[in-house]
C-alpha cells in the first residue's frame, strides 16, 4: 500500500476515530500547534496507537501527579528505568503517557479545552487508536452536596440548563447537543469503593464561561446582581437537576459527541455553592479531595482492562 | 484610623481602582483563589502597591521571559541579588513582579483571562495601586498583514464584528461594551522604533471562543463549513476593519471598561489567515516575533516613567 491507500484504509476502519471534517484527508501534513506534535515529524501510530483512555484536567501539576499515580497504582508504563516527561513541546498544555493512559492538562474554560480537544481528536485519529474514551477529571462547585463529594456527570448543561454547547462559528451561534456516554458513566459509578469515606454520586453538571459572575458569585471584581438573585438562580439550577458547576463539561460532551467518542466528566466538589462563594478548604483537604476522582479512574481502568483480558 | 475607616478611605480615593461590586466592602477576607493570594495572609499594599503596568499573556514561559527581559532592559526590580520567583501560589497562572511591572500568564480563552481579571482587578484595588494600566500582550492570526507584524488594537470586536463581550450571567446573555484606552493605544504606537525592520500597526481585533471553527479554520477535528464559507467570512472581517484574530481581547476590553481601568491589547501576527490556517513558522521566527510586542512595551514603559520623572 502506498501512503494514500494506507491512510484511506485507516480512515475506513470503523472502530477508529473519524473526525467529522472532510478537509483533513486532503491535508498532507497536520501540525497540532498547541500540543506541539505534527504528522510529518512524529511517529503518531507508533507512539500513541495503544492509547485507550485520554484523561484531561485543568491543572498541569495535578495531571503530572495523576500520571505518576496511575503508573504506580496500575504498575505499568514507566517501569524499567524510564522517567515521565512532558510530551507537549509547547507550554500551552502538558501531556504524559503511562501505558494506555494519556494524562493531559486542559487549562481553564471551554475555549482552552476546545483547542485541546480538536488536537487530541486528530491525534487519536492519526495514531489509529481504537475504542478510545475521553474523560475530564476536575474540581468544581457543588450544589447541596458535602464538599469532597465526587460527581459523575449525567447530563452536561449550559447556563440556561439546556443540554447544549453554543459556540459562534462564522458569525452565527451554532448549538450542538451535549452527548456523554451513559455506559461509561454507569461503569464509573460502579467502580467506586463502597468502603471509602466519601460519596460518588451522579447529577447534571452546569458548565459556565466565567467563574465569578457566570457562576452567580457575588465576590468577583464586577457584580451587578444581588444576593437574592444569586440564591434564586442556584436554587433553580438545583431544581433542574444540577449538582455541580464547572467550566468545561458541555464543550467536551458536544465535541466527543460530534466525533463519536465516548466521553465522561468526573469532578470533585470543593464547596457547596448553596452555602457560599469563597473556596477556603485547607491545602491538605484540597489534595485529598483532588485525589478522589483519580482513585475512581484507576479502579475504572482496571475494570476495563480486565474485561479485555489485559490486566 | 481603625481597619474599617482605613479601608473606606482607600476606597474613596479617586485615582485607585474601585471594582464595581458593592458586596466587596462587606467581605472581611477575600481569597483570590486562582492566583493564590488572600487579603488576610498577604500584605497586598506593601507588596503590590507600586504596580503601574499589569501585563498579561497566554504562555507561562513567555511571561517569565518578559519579566526577565524587562528587568534587564529597564534595569530595575531584580537587582541586588534577588531572583525572580512566581508569586502565584497555584499552577493556574504564573505571576512575576519587576519593579512597577507585573507579568502574568492568562492561559487561553476568555473564561481563563476572565477569572484572572476578576482577581487582578481586586488585587490592584486591595493593594491601592494608582493609575494602573492593564495590557494583554499576545500572539494572533493576522488578516492581510505580513507575519511578524505587531497590531495595537483599535477596537476589540466579537465574532459578529460588534464591539461587545457577551457572557451568560444568571441564565441571561449580558452584553458589555468593549472599551480600550485610545490614549494608551496612541502612546503604544508612538513608542515603536522607526528603525525596526517590522511594522507596528493598528486595527480592529476579533476575539473568538474557539481557535479552529471559531476562527473559520478548516483544519480542526470538526468542520461543517466549506473553504468558500471561510474565505467569505474572513473577507467580511477584513472589510469590517479586523486586522487580527485572537481569543481574549473583548473580555479584557469589557472588564477593564467596567472597572474604569485603562486597557490595551498588543499582539504579533504569526500567519496571514487570508492565506492559510496552519501555523508553521520556525521556532526561531516564533521567538523573534514574540519578542516584538515585548520591546514595544519596554519602550512604552520608559516613555511613561520619564513623563512622571521616574526614569
Amino acid at each position: 500500500m502506498d501512503g494514500t491507500t494506507e491512510k484511506k484504509a485507516r480512515l475506513d476502519n470503523g472502530s477508529s476515530v473519524r473526525p467529522p471534517n472532510p478537509y483533513l484527508e486532503k491535508q498532507d501534513v497536520d501540525v497540532l500547534f498547541h500540543i506541539g506534535l505534527a504528522t510529518d515529524k512524529d511517529q503518531l501510530p507508533a507512539r500513541f496507537g495503544d492509547v485507550k483512555f485520554v484523561c484531561m484536567g485543568g491543572s498541569t501539576t495535578r495531571m503530572k501527579r495523576f500520571a505518576e499515580f496511575i503508573s504506580e497504582r496500575l504498575g505499568f508504563g514507566t517501569q524499567n528505568g524510564t522517567v515521565l516527561t512532558d510530551l507537549c513541546s509547547t507550554d500551552r498544555y502538558c501531556m504524559y503517557k503511562v501505558g494506555c493512559v494519556l494524562s493531559v492538562s486542559h487549562g481553564m474554560g471551554m475555549p482552552s479545552i476546545s483547542i485541546l480537544l480538536h488536537e487530541l481528536i486528530k491525534l487519536v485519529h492519526y495514531a489509529g487508536c481504537k475504542d478510545v474514551v475521553f474523560i475530564r477529571m476536575g474540581t468544581c462547585g457543588g450544589l447541596g452536596l458535602k464538599p469532597g463529594t465526587v460527581v459523575v456527570t449525567d447530563t452536561a448543561v449550559n447556563e440556561m440548563f439546556e443540554p447544549a454547547y453554543k459556540v459562534p462559528i462564522l458569525g452565527k451561534i451554532v448549538s450542538r447537543p451535549t452527548q456523554l456516554s451513559k455506559e461509561v458513566a454507569t461503569e464509573l459509578l460502579a467502580a467506586h469503593d463502597s468502603n471509602a469515606d466519601y460519596d460518588v454520586t451522579t447529577g447534571n453538571t452546569m458548565s459556565t464561561s466565567d467563574f465569578y459572575e457566570g457562576q452567580a458569585r457575588i465576590d468577583g471584581a464586577i457584580c451587578e446582581h444581588t444576593l437574592e438573585d444569586k440564591i434564586a438562580y442556584l436554587q433553580a439550577a438545583y431544581e433542574a437537576g444540577v449538582r455541580n458547576i464547572e467550566m468545561e463539561g458541555t464543550c467536551l460532551a458536544a465535541m466527543c459527541g460530534a466525533a463519536k467518542i465516548k466521553g465522561a466528566v468526573v469532578c470533585v466538589t470543593l464547596l457547596d455553592r448553596l452555602l457560599g462563594d469563597q473556596v477556603t478548604m485547607t491545602p491538605e483537604q484540597h489534595q485529598e479531595w483532588e485525589h478522589r476522582p483519580q482513585e475512581l479512574l484507576a479502579r475504572f481502568f482496571i475494570n476495563q482492562l480486565r474485561k479485555e483480558g489485559l490486566y
